[in-house]
């Protein structure tokens, strides 16, 4: 069988290792290389942990990547929105598809993008050609794509909640709350005392209030379903855990909308749907549940007399937020089913 | 000296073994027993890790503590709501004050309590002169109680945020979401495979989705100090730590009402309060500088072009949340200065 | 293809759930039914998290089993020692291959059975047909094994370090000292205090000082390799964490033997093992290397002057230690490639 | 009341920060000033958490602090070995005490110190004059000490446990193992990759395995106690816990001496000791018992057949470990009570 080649740029951060261990399990691509300056040599079964062929090749350094991007059919880049500016263009002058897993190529206002990332957009005339890669809310264009921008971990949680209700028209524009909360691997492989063991266990608090990066790109996603400006109020926390989003959304019902409508709305919108589940209680939605597997298991609850709606919805932010929702994309730019290489990760209990 | 009589029923409990070990420090205090049918016959140097006088008693059963009334300054009950409803018009005959731990006697609407509490209030005629017992918010009245309603963990964290800003007269009445995160035990000691580590560590979920009984208490609080009805969504997570709470509040500016005005109210509502203090900014707001000890740290964030406030608090759910706050509320009511034998908990780090 | 058809009895224990997990994506089995009194009727997609076919199962309570033998090619025991006595001799009779987890069948001295798991053996008769189930030290008997007795977690580590060093006569028979720690799923699924989230995190104890029921069966497959009696001191400590298990080994350089012939003796053992991987420091063998694969990682150190060697092994208990050795072992008899159905689990990094 | 005049050089590390916090309640010090690269001009109460006139300093920079050393009491020296060397000279120029919580001073054999710590004693001829700071083993030369070289964690919690058990003639001088385990607070405060929360939390390991600088001070002390040389294999392990060292050793009994003799020997060496407690049995020794104290929990379990002897204890590597233990130091060259400022540390439970 002639097998896909796939590059992995990044290949030494979180979202990179895992891509790593999901493409060398994959059984239509083959992981031809992998570059990482900070792992440049090592042999990659030693770092990733995984056997067979890929464990057997040796990481090049950022440099050496560039001479190998002719002759990929798709090349993934973990790298920072900075270094994916950089590598999107030439990535696609050489002819392969690109999956980045950064935000560089997400917003599609790139005055939203300056404001949030601190830095100019380089590649602006790139944006509109880019794909938000989101395949259960936007499949049909992702079959096509270029280059895909593979969604943040909190927008994949948040919108795989909130939107089936704002396609619906179930939902008020506003005010609409994301509080959520995530592993340590979200924040990246940092040696931070700020991350250290000592200072993370035990210890909950939020961080980047109201000014999160990710806040425009669940605004954006939203406002789309919504066909309409959607406002969004975003907090995250840090979890003494290792990998997991929870995202606990707030919104307001409609007049007239009814909590049976918004279960029919999730019920229907996820149940062909093979990676996101509806339970049947909002305190079944865990971390446990997700870890380790590219699933989003999710649930409402309303308050019909406040109008209040709550949607909980959990994910592993390496896996259905980085890593595996880019194999997913990969799958569907392939042309393979959308499942493959994804369906043995079964996560670990307990 | 002259040393207060104290007793405590319930003492094998979390709260109930907070107390004993905050008591058995108390300068004032002599802790002359303690109650506890699990540990009834063992010594309480064993149990509690205490020393000193109350290292050498051992636990009484229930029955026995019903002939050590008389003659107690006050006592702690750290039991259910159940055995406190019999408990507090036994320990009031007996000339005792009483500190409840429970949620028995703090919601003023004996409705809300049957609903929310599963169970009908069997002393509605004692509701009246039970003191809400938040120092920072009810001082006056507190002094000269009989039959305090130690508030819970949620509603400490919750009021002590808001409160300022609705006497202010800064916050809009609703919609007012508090969306909180509590270590494990705040649920009690409970032998429960759902409490169990290999099911706790590494999760995250939220918990009594919308019909939690701490959600009345904080409507009432912030009713009283709004000077109107403030209908709270509530939802609480269970953490993966043993101790600590922190709530993230979310609400809506009245016209006018500044972000400067808000960090005005509750510097002014704090400034001479020597158990809560404002960060200078969000961030700071966590569980590791409050773990341990009987502080709240709290801090807001205000978008004034949406109209949205954060506020973020943060307090020891057995400590401010329980046990310490019932001290600092036993210094009260005695007359001695409101920081005796709580000074000395200075948390632990890291 | 034809499939193997499997049963499981005693899937809703830890050991039990992992060996379902593993079974759903084999490629040569049929899980045909899965009995667990505590999940009776339960559909096993929602217990164990596996889709498919065996997702679409519903667990049978354990009298049903009973009539589900006849048929399977083999069957697992995942139940406690007692359980194991009463259901192996049925299940032979039906005409299966049994692989015991528990116990009950891996002492060959009915008498420290007695003593060690407090019960007398009720089939000592079939002691001697049992084979004890650890595929790199007892391969060529396993092909051809009825009844399999599966190792414990404990002697699985601490055997895998030393064997090889006993068969090659480099060690003393003693004293030989097994410190090891595990993971709490090591201890079962509990709804006990000890087992809490508020108990466990943050602690480290040792536990059953000088009388866990893994001491003789060290002891055992020990002197088997050294082809005389080898006495163990074994203390088994309980880790603040869900999965693993570190086993730090304490033995005797005979007169003559060198760290070197140490190490090649290792290396040796070990080279065209896949699921064994000697590390070249004893620093890097650790949980993360090993917690949800099929490896064990391990490594030696020696104090030449002293005479003393250190080997550090390290598994995770419910795969090596449990489950994933299980299906080693059911390939094994089966006749199917060794690493068949175990190859995917790459465990989780971070 | 005249109050002693402290001094801490080296306040921002773990150490240093549990000497302030712990300093800064103790009746009869003034902790006059604090020095720290680090913080220097940051308030004291900011980053220590504590209050009243300790908290309002500011820490000094190292080089400033060189100005205030003259008309201290006494210096606590929370430093590097290597700032240890450099510092202890001028301290003791200046007139004040030392206690210095690195390794710097503790080993008699220069050699030994150059070859464990990778450095040359610049000062060896103030080795003869340190004392070292056990008080239960040393206490009566420590009254009298200038300079005090506090133990090692490791150390610390190994020799209560075997110290009297040499003493009364129990043990043979060898093999002896101390296998040991320590929450990462053990490694300093560090920002580095390794004690990352995603690298530690879920994982075990052994680290410095045979070249851990504590080895020769265990076989120091124990040498000492034995009257004759000592030799020890020490492997320590990192825990995924914040504090708490448990220690698990394994000796050998000499012929004649029984499991009674042992018991007996601790209980006498530790009956009439206020920060040494013996348990009953060896399962009860766990961190929860000694994290936040000054205390350590022991207890020996014999298997006369065998002739194997275990001792495990715990401490907090950073109370009875480093700071606590210094105060209990600084109280006995004081002249003062020796559990002054200690009895608050009640630890924290759960």
């Amino acid at each position: 069988m002639h097998k896909a080649a796939i590059g992995i740029i990044g290949a030494s951060g979180y979202s990179g290792l895992e891509a790593t261990r999901i493409l060398a399990l994959h059984p239509e691509v083959e992981l031809r290389w992998l570059a990482s300056d900070r792992w440049q040599g090592d042999r990659v079964s030693r770092r990733a942990g995984v056997g067979g062929a890929a464990g057997e090749l040796r990481y090049l350094g950022l440099e050496e990547a560039g001479e190998h991007l002719a002759g990929c059919d798709a090349v993934f880049l973990a790298t920072p929105a900075e270094g994916s500016l950089e590598l999107v263009p030439r990535v696609l002058a050489a002819g392969a598809r690109v999956i980045d897993l950064s935000g560089a190529f997400r917003l599609k206002d790139s005055a939203a993008f300056a404001r949030y990332y601190g830095l100019d957009h380089a590649h602006p005339e790139l944006l509109a050609g880019a794909v938000y890669g989101l395949p259960e809310l936007f499949r049909a264009e992702l079959r096509q794509a270029r280059l895909i921008a593979n969604p943040g971990c909190y927008p994949t949680a948040a919108a795989l909640g909130l939107a089936p209700l704002f396609r619906a028209g179930l939902l008020e524009a506003g005010p609409l709350i994301v509080n959520a909360a995530s592993g340590v691997t979200g924040a990246g492989r940092k040696a931070s005392e700020d991350f250290s063991f000592a200072e993370v266990d035990g210890d909950f608090r939020a961080y980047r209030v109201l000014k999160h990066q990710h806040t425009p790109e669940i605004s954006q996603t939203l406002s789309r379903c919504a066909g309409a400006p959607v406002t969004v109020t975003f907090i995250p926390h840090l979890l003494p855990v290792r990998r997991g989003i929870l995202s606990t959304a707030y919104a307001r019902l409609k007049p007239g909308a009814s909590g049976a409508a918004v279960a029919a709305a999730l019920a229907d919108a996820y149940r062909a749907e093979p990676f996101v589940s509806v339970a049947s209680r909002p305190e079944e939605v865990c971390l446990k549940a997700v870890v380790g597997t590219n699933r989003c298991l999710l649930s409402a609850a309303c308050d019909e007399d406040s109008g209040q709606v709550v949607v909980i919805s959990a994910i592993d932010n390496l896996v259905k937020g980085a890593a595996g929702q880019a194999v997913q994309n990969l799958n569907l730019v392939m042309g393979w089913e959308e499942t493959t290489g994804l369906t043995h990760l079964q996560g670990s209990h307990p």
